[in-house]
């Protein structure tokens, strides 16, 4: 989630999973396509993303918890325009938004080279509800921040 | 100018002036602001651009005479979304269209913290114009691909 501040920061943390949740297929869920045009040592990347028919570009600063993160609407017609760009920067996934009390857990299945990889994600409004945060018995290690599982990183090996 | 080829290419040359060219404010100019999102060594830039009303974001690859570029329109809430992220990055610069002979030489006075520097461009169609290209006499240095003048350094500087 975006907050309305300036800059727009992104609160979240990622899992590992010891086991998927029941009934996972079952949830709302999307096929995730996205790229890099940009990375920087510093932090900076800027990445295409078409989730289901909406197409965007984000700019993102930082690393771990909070990041500056703004995003923007693209047109099929830009999107297609930039996406080339990306070629040998890409991943696929899809992304499966499961409740959990006040929350919805994103799971993501990786497809295509990182097939079998799955990783959880949940978004906070405000660093108070991400410390608070109590993760369902399914979700495993906490590896919020490790380069391991990032998603710049996987597009990029 | 972009070739409607895959990838599109750039195919410039950057020159310095030995003087400016007789009656340079009475050809077509705008200002332009631009900034970069990101840029990698390798050579990858992103960059938002506004040259009078027309807002773009531009990606480049490579350096030197050619580079891939891929460049689109943006709207002004895109723009506007986008732009904060470019803050220490950014240059302004009048652009003046000056014709000689076939071409369009695109004369950059610098204005802001880079007051003072003029560099001139020159895009191509294809190579073997770009190698026949005869500067007009008040051109000077040929600068092509020194980082000095890049537009990018001025930038980060």
């Amino acid at each position: 989630m975006l907050t309305k501040t300036n800059p727009p920061r992104e609160i979240e943390r990622k899992f590992l999973l010891k086991r998927l949740p029941d009934g996972l297929t079952s949830y709302p869920h999307e096929e995730i396509a996205q790229g890099y045009l940009a990375v920087e040592r510093g932090g900076v990347q800027v990445r295409l993303r078409k989730k289901g028919n909406v197409r965007s570009l984000t700019y993102k600063r930082g690393s771990k918890t909070s990041r500056e993160e703004r995003e923007v609407r693209l047109s099929a017609e830009q999107f297609d325009a930039l996406w080339p760009a990306t070629a040998g920067r890409r991943l696929t996934k899809i992304r499966y938004d499961v409740p959990w009390e006040s929350h919805t857990i994103e799971v993501d299945v990786y497809t295509g080279r990182h097939d079998g990889v799955v990783v959880a994600e949940v978004e906070f409004d405000d660093l108070k509800t991400c410390r608070e945060f109590v993760p369902p018995p399914w979700l495993g290690e906490d590896v919020t921040g490790k380069s391991r599982y990032s998603n710049v990183m996987m597009a990029l090996e």
